[in-house]
């Protein structure tokens, strides 16, 4: 058999279902990072890959960027537990064509994401590789218990992001038809948000410590696949109203210019790295209250239900089905 | 300026000195696994991938092989601190051509690794790439103080190992010429030293308590390697006795017949993971006492030198130089 006639996520869950439990795992295989039990604390550790041709092109994005968008993706995942990232390794594959310059430069957009969220890079490996390949692997940690799942969703409770979507698609978008025309203060925006994720660490570590926040994950693949995750995990059903997916505006005024409709970047782009989170509805002004607190939004984009299966539900009221259509690499190919 | 010309080591150099202090961290960057204090506990972190092409190849070696090796080689590095492997997380980056049952070999490969040496395999990362690119992060542990680092080296140490050498570099030998005649247990005694390496976990675990034994590396690079990183890091020089290189027996065996020297793939080949350590002398034989307990060797191969330079002492009682020659990817292009 193929793997693209699995898939990415088919291929993920048949090769996890044969690792063993382990003492003192809380959490393994199949949420954004595992969770680990120390004691008076808990380690949440995760690994995220970046592969030429697969999830960049050199011509699309700076040595540097790619090397802070690297680490940038896998501290989003240690976000998306509730925790704070800590210390990394990172193992660079590198080409024969690059010069010493560039791969100095790909480590120098490391270094800077590392200040920016207070990580500490403690070693790595360095080896030959025919296409650049960047792999991190991320501690953090949190409070005993102070994580959230995927898992978590109860039936009744509010689906939210914490802010808008959909940039980081139009800025690809913008990338890939280099001719469009669009303003440059417009464009700039748009493909550092491609470009330069700010993983949301903070709104993380605050939403874990509300009891009435229930699900959490980061949008990496986009908002329809974030929110199956969620449902497959927890066992429910979803409904995302259309009309309150918070598209990111200036994609939006690309997105119209262009004929295209924004909400799918939003739905389906990805990398956008907002969270997405399930509360119960009596605590939803408070969490907006608190992420305000720290220049966050709260975007209430659907509800939880009972019954299986994610539905889009559309302006007039009907509903229809959202598929996944999220980033899944050995079916689109590359990207 | 192109990779080629500065080498792994020196990229590696360059690329870690910006990397900045961190709280917690007792070792960083630049031995075979970093140290982060956790209060009652120390905790090891280290990295370490596998590139077709450039590690290994698909026609030398099965993929449950690979998968095996992947998660052995990190466990070594573990080894080479003095800890115990714990936890990992494991990226694969496969290439379309890649049949599903492959991939699901590979990964069996990695569970049995993990089954042999108890480590938690708790997270990963699927991907496409061009070629089967795997890597792995592992986290070990050590009680505070005990582990041991590359820089600890005395003049008038003696210089050991826990085992012969050359039996991976026989081993890839016999599979780069095929034809080569030789009997098949030896032949399979020794391809098994290629491709299925036994990491040192309990002799590092045990060199780490005794308190004469000073500095502590595992053979991925050959001898000669090692013993370079041990005199830089430690600010010596080594003398190794060229008659001492404990050859593996069956490498001496084929070595003679194709006319090669089998000494030079103890100290050159690499891929052996035996450790490598120095102690002071009046301990050599309360280490070998305390190996062979667990059925270990302890190879007394040379000794630490105050005048820095690492040195082969010939049988003649003459000295040579002895280069690093191991294996470095951007000289050697690919191995």
């Amino acid at each position: 058999m193929k793997l693209q006639e699995i898939g990415e996520f088919g291929l993920i869950n048949r090769l996890a279902a044969g690792f063993e439990e382990h003492t003192g795992v809380i959490k393994g295989v199949g949420d954004d990072a595992a969770v680990l039990d120390f004691g008076d604390r808990w380690l949440l550790f995760t690994t995220d890959s970046m592969v030429e041709g697969v999830h960049f092109r050199l011509d699309y994005a700076a040595p540097e960027d790619i090397g802070y968008k690297a680490l940038a993706v896998n501290i989003s995942d240690i976000a998306a537990m509730g925790g704070r990232p800590s210390y990394a390794v990172v193992t660079v594959g590198l080409p024969d064509r690059l010069a010493v310059e560039e791969a100095e430069a790909l480590y120098d957009g490391i270094r800077e994401a590392a200040r920016d969220y207070g990580v500490g890079v403690v070693g790595g490996d360095t080896t030959a590789a025919p296409v650049l390949v960047l792999n991190v692997a991320l501690l953090g940690e949190a409070a005993p218990g102070r994580v959230r799942y995927r898992s978590g969703a109860q039936p009744e409770d509010i689906v939210c992001t914490t802010g808008s979507l959909g940039g980081a698609a139009a800025g690809l978008f913008l990338l890939q038809n280099n001719d469009f025309p669009c303003p440059d203060p417009l464009r700039n925006f748009l493909l550092r948000k491609h470009r330069r994720p700010e993983p949301r660490v903070e709104s993380g570590f605050m939403l874990a410590g509300i009891p009435e926040v229930h699900a959490l994950i980061d949008v990496s693949d986009g908002l329809a696949s974030e929110v199956h995750h969620i449902a497959d995990a927890s066992g429910v059903g979803c409904q995302i109203f259309r009309a309150a997916v918070p598209v990111e505006p200036a994609a939006e005024l690309v997105g119209r210019r262009a004929g295209l409709d924004p909400v799918d970047w939003a739905l389906y782009g990805g990398e956008d790295y907002e969270l997405v989170f399930t509360v119960a509805p009596e605590a939803v002004g408070r969490v907006a209250h608190a992420l305000g607190g720290i220049g966050v939004g709260c975007r209430p984009v659907g509800k939880v239900v009972a019954d299986k299966g994610v539905r889009l539900v559309l302006p007039d009221g009907s509903l229809t089905e959202l598929t996944r259509a999220g980033y899944e690499h050995f079916i689109t190919g590359s990207g």
